[in-house]
């Protein structure tokens, strides 16, 4: 927590540099135990932030924690991971806590790809032996941003890997470490590490909370959110504020055509009253109803909006430096594996696994289990809708009690079959991405999310498009719709931010009173009573399944935006409120977009298209002109074929005309390239010469 | 001609190196007027090999000529072209010849960003400074192929601009260039430089002719094609050839068809005969007819075709070494302007131009004047209709001679109007392409084509789609497409070759009848009497045409393919034979792609789904079928319109799962990018220690 840059002052015993000696024994880099003394000479710093913390296993002894220690310590020539460790109170406590040393700190941000601020002013990707040409790179707390910092630490230990066969010490034989195991995902097997998670920082926690949500501001600190919690977060919340303003356009056709249209706003009073009653036709409607209207907007709009996203997702990704990441050149993820070999494109020597059997086990194993999950997601509404269809049946033949307690059978037995189908199916999901045994951990992570993606996303619409496209029941499709915006967003609010506030308020946070005089240790050992941080996919899925309402149905009602909109402007709050104070900090990698959550906004967009066109063809109105017209059935259906064809057609010439990144980052990246093909020119003959 | 690596004799006063003296001028560096004495100290070679003809007019006096030839031989940092010329004849004559010196080659291959064999035996981009650890580049007719050689030269002529203000000597005070004007344009504008063209090598254009057509060989000497006539040339006959043999699969399937099918049997016979004789309903049909099956199959075939064919292409522009090329680094095109600035990428003082100012010019003025061209296509084709309508009209009414004449008059005017608007649109199109200002030559290449492109398709199609969307006729169509096929085919190959082998055989041939004992002058002069090669549009036109037929329309005529298949294999062979014989040799860039027509064959491939579910929905046989199993109108086209969005689904998923390049040169290119990130950050340390 001794934190160079930070003028505000937080209570607490911490160490601060200028007081001359430490009250807390963890800012004292002096004798063991407390941090080890830093070996290389680029590193003579006095102060340690403390970043991350390892908690134990309860029956570790301490020999064992010596030799953990001895191993983070090391250097990473000889096998370690370049950290620095503090044993906590004592050898005997089951906690660890790491920080980095400025050298390891500065190595993994070279392997990361990281560009970071040069002399000139410009962002350049980050070389270590180019060090002193970065700005600030000698002060690591401005240099870095905290979740960088506490990340490259994650990396250093997921990095570990046996030099040799060993024995871990003080365990039982059994556990043994084999050449190139990974160390620090045995050690998880084994129960010797229990946990590892990121340290919040109280004061900046506190800063960052106050520009966030605390106050009216419009506007979010993405800056300082990336700051503190990694691009990850950063994207996300950037993703929210971007589409949250985007709503405004589709908001306000909304409340217009909801003000304007009489027969908009008697449907709409069908759908909230769920009477008939304001059937009455006076006047004459205009040729191109509001839904219309609504309809090519939103299409068009979607098209748009995503193609902006992508300009804004590009300068994001230049202004956080992370428009050139080099994982594919950094080490694999830890848990993959293969034959060891030299890596063609780094030529390091390092597992390798090939392409093609990566594919055909996503050909032949995952596709096809998936795919199975999708049918049996069918399969059970099928049946319900069977089952349902004979209860009723049943009903009216019988016309008993026993019957009417029939009468909500199906709809339990359909709600436990889904509720477990999605749990095994996450289960599931997580072996075969893990089989598909992915090289970079963005990999992993975005065949994972895709494949649950794919199955909620399924099991959310499934019903909602029953009734478009097989029932075709406009008013049913509304009605449903209004029910799901209103209340899914107010269960949502509610399960995501008030019942986890509720806990923490009233059960765990008095078994975590903390006290100003408790040791540093004991306010570490606390952040790890919060629960962990379920990650971004509940988020982003959330936004997903508004961003289909929104454009796949959004004809039927018009308000939609305006909901959604009001919405988002409390889930930013709610959203930033829940990661600063209900859970751990997370670890994140810095990443340059929103990865496979992109594809899937951008395949919605489209898949709109085909459904609203669907739905105007069923819109009484169109029907009722249609017949006026004297059209049949498949002139109309024609009509809107075509029309989809040519909407299709624009939204595809759109977003190949809209540059997916501005001119001014495309010039950037050109340079870099130019630079680089030029540099490696030189090399070749500086090495010739030498 | 002096060539090293010749080991054939070619008949003529060449200048061997080894005879010692020379029995040509041409072929002697030594007196004026003669090949320039060499400056650099790494050109000393004693043989010169001529390679590009420069034809002055008629009207040049020598005192401009030898001005002319002193700026082509000046260095470049002198402001000249650096390049070897030798007056011909004498001073006086009206030709200059040139060849390049072996450092101006080699700076050229650097800045024109080709890959040649480093000395470890893999393709790397060419350094100039690092030029001794390549493979062979002691010897520029072995390093470089012959294309290429005369592609620099080009390349450097159409570099030369004018250091200062300047009169050109010997001509009228009008003619006079101001600072940064491009010399090699105003000199062809002011009508001082008549021609410019690469000179063929006899002795080569034999062996190569011998290995192309003149035997009985199946593949093509692809890579002798891109030594003699370039990527651009090679990457054309490699997809004619690609292609072809990718014609097999449906061409069997059309042929199994044709044999099995009865009723694809009996309305080939129809289309052919004209009648309706073979209409005798007899045994049951199968459910799946042969349409069907030969649709979905072309309609998939078309998807992995394309994508297989980018794979290739990938291969090839390794081979090629046009992996990588560096246009955009490079000087922009000639006839590139703007306000003098520094581009931001290589920091070289050149004419800027703003993206926003091009994207402008594109969408206010390029888009509607295309458009209105369409549009001009379609009111022609609907006058033609409604004029034949009224003589029909009006014949019927008169039944005189002077209305049966009045039947042809619509038809000769539609053909009229047409190929006039066809010319005008050429005209138009190159300067819109003009005005657009695009730096690079390949841009402006593709956009040049793509106008021109889509106007053709359109002319070319646009009755075709009238027959199959408007008056729904498949009968009439399969009968247009039939004759099509084999008329406009037999039609290109007897205009394309026949027609041209004639004129060059009887007419311009005795003219340029060769002696042995012709001086070299004389025969290159001679080459400047073949017309010019018309470019590689017409050809590739031809090929989209076919393809369009094949894709668009396979459904209703099961033979189309082995039809096209015979057609290729003759039109590789007359081709070639055109390329090599007919025409003077053309300059061609190197190019990594076949540009612009990729996207055509791409979108044809996607439009086919279109047309091939609407062609099948308004065949006989599934009518009959939807009649048999009572299918309402409505029904039958909401099936087709599932079955196409099923298939087009299919095809993108299947374009994003193959991938577009080989997992080898996949590998070798994240190398290139590995090793030049490094290198940039070396280098960075390098400048920053000196």
């Amino acid at each position: 927590m001794s934190k160079a840059g930070d003028d505000e002052g937080v209570p607490g015993g911490r160490g601060e540099p200028a007081d001359g000696k430490t009250p807390s024994k963890l800012s004292a880099p002096s004798s063991t135990p407390g941090w080890g003394k830093v070996s290389c000479p680029c590193c003579a710093s006095e102060r340690v932030e403390p970043l991350v913390l390892v908690k134990l296993g309860q029956k570790v002894i301490p020999e064992t924690k010596r030799w953990l220690i001895k191993l983070i310590r090391a250097p990473q020539k000889e096998g370690g991971a370049g950290l620095l460790a503090h044993p906590g109170e004592d050898a005997t406590g089951n906690i660890i806590v790491l920080s980095a040393p400025r050298c390891t700190l500065l190595r993994a941000t070279e392997e990361l790809g990281l560009c970071k601020i040069y002399r000139n002013g410009e962002m350049e990707a980050f070389a270590y032996d180019d060090r002193d040409n970065f700005r600030d790179s000698d002060n690591m707390e401005v240099f870095l941003t905290s979740a960088e910092r506490q990340y490259i630490i994650k990396y250093e230990l997921d990095g570990l890997r046996a030099q040799k066969d060993l024995r871990i010490p003080g365990m039982l034989d059994s556990c043994t470490l084999q050449r190139r195991d990974n160390i620090w995902q045995k050690l998880g097997a084994a129960g010797v590490i229990v946990d590892t998670f990121p340290l919040h920082n109280p004061g900046k926690l506190k800063d960052l909370s106050e520009a966030w949500y605390a106050g009216n501001q419009l506007a979010q600190p993405l800056d300082k959110v990336n700051e503190y919690f990694g691009s990850s977060m950063a994207f996300y919340f950037s993703f929210l504020d971007f589409y949250t303003w985007s709503l405004l356009p589709p908001a306000i056709l909304g409340i217009f055509i909801a003000y304007f249209s009489r027969e908009v706003q008697r449907e709409m009073l069908q759908s909230v009253s769920g009477s008939q009653a304001g059937e009455v036709q006076d006047d004459p409607e205009p040729l191109i109803s509001g839904h219309m209207l609504q309809a090519v907007f939103s299409m068009l709009w979607s098209t748009v909006f995503m193609e902006m996203w992508k300009r804004r997702r590009a300068s994001l990704s230049y202004r956080w430096g992370t428009l050139n990441l080099a994982e594919r050149f950094a080490e694999p993820r830890p848990g993959f594996h293969g034959d060891l070999g030299v890596n063609p494109v780094t030529g390091r020597v390092e597992p390798l696994f090939p392409e093609w059997k990566r594919d055909l086990r996503m050909a032949l194993v995952s596709v096809p289990v998936v795919g199975l999950f999708l049918g049996l997601v069918v399969l059970g509404m099928m049946c319900f809708y069977w089952a349902e269809a004979r209860v009723q049946q049943l009903h009216k033949d019988w016309d008993s009690m026993i019957s009417q307690a029939l009468l909500y059978t199906p709809s339990v037995l359909h709600i436990v079959y889904t509720n477990m189908l999605a749990t095994v199916y996450k289960t599931v999901a997580t072996s075969l991405t893990e089989y598909e045994n992915h090289r970079e951990e963005s990999a992993y992570e975005n065949h994972l999310t895709g494949k649950v993606l794919v199955f909620t996303f399924f099991n959310n619409f499934a019903v909602l498009f029953h009734i478009a496209f097989f029932k075709q029941d406009v008013t049913l499709l509304r009605k449903r719709l209004a029910s799901l915006l209103i209340i899914t967003q107010l269960v949502n609010q509610v399960t995501e931010v008030v019942i986890p506030f509720l806990v923490d308020r009233f059960i765990s946070a008095p078994h975590r009173a903390e006290n100003k005089d408790d040791p540093e240790e004991d306010k570490f050992r606390n952040q790890g009573t919060l629960p962990p941080f379920p990650g971004l996919f509940a988020e982003y899925i959330e936004l997903l399944v508004q961003f289909g309402y929104l454009s796949l149905f959004s004809c039927v009602f018009p308000l939609t935006a305006i909901l959604l909109l009001l919405n988002n402007l409390t889930e930013i709050r709610s959203d930033a409120y829940k990661v600063c104070k209900l859970f751990r900090k997370p670890f994140y990698p810095p990443v340059a977009s929103m990865g496979v959550w992109q594809h899937a906004f951008e395949v919605l967009s489209f898949v709109s298209v085909v459904s609203n066109c669907w739905l105007l063809l069923l819109s009484p109105r169109v029907q009722e002109l249609s017949q006026e017209a004297e059209m049949t059935g498949s002139n109309l259906l024609m009509g809107a074929v075509i029309v989809e064809h040519v909407l299709i057609l624009v939204k595809v010439i759109m977003a190949a005309l809209i540059p997916d990144e501005p001119d001014w980052i495309r010039k950037k990246r050109e340079h870099i390239e130019y630079t680089s093909m030029q540099a490696l020119r030189q090399q070749k003959l500086n090495v010739q010469e030498s």
